[in-house]
């Protein structure tokens, strides 16, 4: 039996304990059920990795995987997800990266390269179609990405070769450090996957390739890529996109309470300056032009113009800020200078670490720092009021270099509030352990059950109702022909679990969720019709929402294998108590929202698990076992 | 409310990452229900350490726990235990130890340690009564156990110091690495304890006290006392333990079939030449003498005479091998020399290994050689065919350094089949990842559910019927009035419950179990009057095996929280499947005697989980709410 259209075929496998390489054919029963890239990843994750295994665990996977659609000319298709236990939450880790490492991954004839064991020495995997090689990384060990990224890419002598790489935080195996790649410009950030790698001691993975990804119908896809730019030339969104990036909805999130500040305390330590990061406006200021992912013709990326202020350097053409950083090394730490996010921004990519969690993780200690929990003997000598964007700035090195109180935070804020005591755990505002990002679900009703029950704990990106209840969104075809009064708890799990699932199938495609949420693409048909031209297989709308339950159960059955409990499908208490005046007074009223959720999504109200009937009818008889026997 | 006799009252909490050291009052609530030791340990653990929370992570907690009996004048007063969440299971774990630590820690004036945290250099623990404190520990790092211990007793400058420490094994996260005490001679050995001290970079902790265990009835222990010396005088099992110590089974052993050999392949791989390790006979030829731990008149410990042979050489005085040690170091890697035994324990008790664990690795590796599963290549050019007594010897150091193969084997059977692959799992021997000890219960039928349903794992020391269905032991006021024929396999789910719950009881009061198996009690109620002279309270029999019970239900809930699932109750397939001749052609029979297990335990067939009603009943509420609801 041949696979559909999009699919290389191989998963490479390797063992870093002895240094084995091998290859086996990527199969039919992985493919059409989890179709690529999060829902394959999950698959395997959850076969191959038993509860007794800890993230920091030779048996541990790290597993790199793509889409049918990378690295098509399908526009946009530029993706790939990094899967994992998670070193943050201790349960399900995914993340998603764009640039071009994913397309050139298909391009060297793999589908999925699954990493397992623990090198005795550092070493990076050098693919280059069908040659591939553990080579000595201790030349490399120490440096930043960048750096590394860079000196591995000369020392192979060609230019055209893409890394994925950690900095010094994986290395150091610090909770929430990245794995990035394109010379560290991108980043799978979330859920310390970064770690694994560092412990791991696999330094990077380059790869080159020849090959074409072999598609069902080259015709189909030209005419629908052609659709698609026509359709993104005059359309609004992608150019609101293009201009301003992330960034550009910094105004809009700020003023419906969507942002957070002063670690999601919002008001209680000062007034945030929040103009200060507008865009168009100061943000403007910092930008030198925007760039492009593999294949994309939104080009969101934001490059930065260069600072000369030495308190702040950064050289020209490094990028961001995004958005999420805006928020997280800005307003979170009550720092409303563009110079200085700039700069702490280009230390977590330089070092590794994600930016929502760096940044969670310092506004938490400012808040620790400002209630007397913690002094300046405690900080090595920071003074580590809100605000300090200096006292940021140098975190971001002592927490990759696990120096002094960075080491502490290089746990994450939930394991740091376990070592500082005195009741700091109110103040770490995690779910699973995981720092929240950006979108603050006070100000959103369908964000509360959505960060609430996420398998990867707090995460954004994993599909949530953001765009319907607060960027004005429509999908008819999901069955929402107008936005959602953002305020109302009513239908909110229901909306919740809907975008989970259709976000979660784009995830597998491998195309990008920008191509959606600017309105890049024309709607949910265009998603459909994609995978149709690629693949060769018809998909309707409930196969992909079908598709992304099935992914997102298995993930959930992952996090009830591992121990996760009912009780982790909750809030930090200051969203459920402390009102946000930004967005109306209001909290997260999760007691209205979560019932609704879990009865939409077939979960046992009592136990947190995925019923047996909905396992069952999800195709997902073993996990049915697993978790009712 | 004062607590009762017995109690220092007083538990130490040492913070390492921020090496912050505190102290608390041990409460009646902890001392009531699990009156010391493991069952206090079990309790503290079960609360603070989260499923998300590895093995290796700073928010496990090492426990270190005396009993209410520990450190009084009571003969074999002188056990301790450590508690921790297991490298190598990845479930609840725990190891007993004898000597003199926990005594002294005692005499410093506290119970129990619960150490937590990642120190960022290496530290070690110095205790002095109310006086304690973190001391750089880098002159000692990578120094093995009898020479850390020696020079951190010259360094603090006093005689009277005792220390519990680890070797390189630990330092290196061996996933049996053990933690030694008493200048690397006694050991709490099993489940890898040594790796989380290693992870948490704490080298050693140093103890002195000069105060005294408050006792409720003085004139009570001292006559108590004496009539168990008394006993002990004209008392056969003693002198045959006095005499040759645990080494004294060894025929008995090997002649019922209960001694393993080969791998647990017993004769496939050849004719084990047993006579070769009897005492009296050939062990008497490295024997000088024998040694007591705290207050113990039985004095089983061996002392080695000294070996001159370059290849096996073993200082006079250093101590083992043990019974155990001769099987596991011996038989089951088909070594018959007693001086490359003595050899092989020598260097675990050096760098810190589990000889038990140790042993059955390098049997497995010689057997996954054997059938050509690895080759020289793979070993580093070690010929490893069972019976090369010096591959076993050179693997105990390159195992606790990590070198080369070692470094594979390092992390147990279980993990170190996965990396082999190739259907190598059929030849890991373990329980729960942990490796067997050399009883095998294919020799007796109540083995089989003890050894598949102990929480931690493939584990003799949590209270097996050895002693009933081999030993020709009887418990009249535990019901059983005469030997039980151990072919049989009704009623073995009971026996083998009782069994634990009552050496969980002896486990929690601090006093030897060998003061048990060895007839060096004079029966059941010496236990519960010595509580009744130490500590005032009253307690029957069915007090006894009730705590006992209460705290095996602790850490089996421990366990399903931390994803540990009913098929994990089981055997390894050779136990199940392959006859054993010595024990008369038997297989355990574990679809025989597991349902009795199960009922008679008050477990759930279909989850494994300890009923709701047994948990409560047991005063286990939380955790019936934990696991049910």
């Amino acid at each position: 039996m041949t696979l559909s259209g999009g699919y290389m075929g191989k998963i490479l496998r390797v063992e870093l304990t002895k240094g084995k390489i091998t290859t086996e054919p990527l199969k039919e029963e992985l493919v059409k059920p989890y179709l690529g890239a999060p829902g394959i990843g999950a698959r395997i994750l959850y076969d191959e990795v038993p509860a007794y295994v800890g993230a920091l665990d030779p048996l541990n996977k790290l597993i790199f995987a793509t889409g049918p659609v990378t690295g098509t000319m399908i526009p946009t298709a530029g993706r790939h997800t990094v899967i994992s236990k998670s070193p943050l939450t201790g349960y399900f880790g995914d993340a998603g990266s764009g640039g071009f490492w994913g397309a050139e991954l298909k391009f060297s004839g793999h589908d999925i390269i699954v990493v397992t064991g623990k090198s005795p020495k550092p070493v990076y995997l050098w693919i280059h179609n069908d040659n591939y090689e553990l080579r000595d990384a201790d030349p490399y060990w120490g440096m930043d990405a960048r750096a590394s990224d860079k000196a591995i890419r000369n020392d192979l002598g060609d230019k055209k070769i893409v890394v994925a790489n950690i900095g010094e935080a994986g290395e150091n195996m610090v909770r929430f450090a990245c794995i990035l790649n394109d010379e560290a410009c991108r980043a799978a950030g979330r859920n310390g996957l970064g770690a694994v790698m560092g412990f791991m001691n696999l330094k990077a993975i380059a790869v080159r390739g020849d090959q074409k990804v072999p598609i069902a119908d080259p015709d189909g896809v030209r005419e629908l890529s052609r659709e698609i730019m026509l359709h993104q030339k005059n359309n609004k969104g992608v150019k609101a996109f293009r201009e301003g990036g992330t960034p550009s909805v910094w105004t809009t999130c700020w003023e419906t309470g969507d942002t957070p500040s002063y670690n999601w305390a919002n008001e209680t330590f000062g007034e945030f300056n929040n103009s200060a990061l507008d865009f168009p406006g100061p943000y403007e200021t910092i930008l030198q032009g925007n760039k492009a992912c593999y294949n994309c013709t939104i080009s969101c990326r934001r490059i930065n113009v260069g600072i000369d202020d030495p308190n702040y350097k950064v050289e020209a053409g490094v990028e961001g800020p995004e958005y999420e950083t805006e928020g997280s090394l800005g307003s979170i730490c009550g720092v409303a200078n563009l110079k200085a996010i700039s700069k702490a921004n280009d230390l977590c990519n330089l070092h590794g670490l994600d930016t929502i969690s760096a940044g969670g993780v310092v506004g938490f200690a400012m808040e620790c720092y400002e209630r007397g929990l913690i002094d300046k003997n405690y900080t090595d000598g920071i003074e580590l009021k809100f605000g300090n964007d200096l006292a940021v700035i140098d975190l971001m090195t002592k927490i990759a270099k696990r120096q002094g109180f960075g080491n502490i935070l290089a746990e994450g804020a939930r394991r740091a509030a376990q070592i500082i005591g005195k009741g700091a755990e109110e103040y770490a505002i995690t779910v699973k352990g995981q720092e929240m990002p950006m979108h603050d679900p006070r100000a959103f009703q369908g964000g509360g059950p959505h960060y609430a029950c996420a398998p990867t704990g707090a995460d954004h990106c994993e599909g949530f109702t953001f765009g319907l209840e607060i960027g004005g969104a429509t999908y008819p075809e999901l069955g929402f022909n107008k936005p959602l009064n953002r305020f109302i708890t009513k239908g909110k799990g229901k909306a919740s679990t809907i975008m989970q699932n259709y976000m979660t199938f784009i995830h597998c495609t491998g195309v990008c969720m920008f191509a959606d949420d600017a309105g890049g693409y024309s709607g949910v048909p265009v998603y459909l019709k994609l995978l149709k031209v690629i693949t060769g297989d018809n998909y309707s709308v409930e196969d992909a929402l079908t598709l992304g339950e099935r992914v997102w159960n298995l993930k959930k059955a992952f996090n009830m294998k591992h121990g996760c409990t009912r009780a982790e499908d909750t809030l930090p208490n200051r969203l459920l108590k402390q009102p946000d005046k930004r967005a109306q007074n209001s909290v997260v009223k999760l007691d209205e929202t979560l019932p609704e959720y879990y009865q939409v999504r077939g979960w046992d109200w009592k136990t947190g698990k995925p019923t047996k009937e909905k396992l069952i009818s999800l195709g997902l008889n073993t996990e049915a076992q697993d978790l009712w026997t």
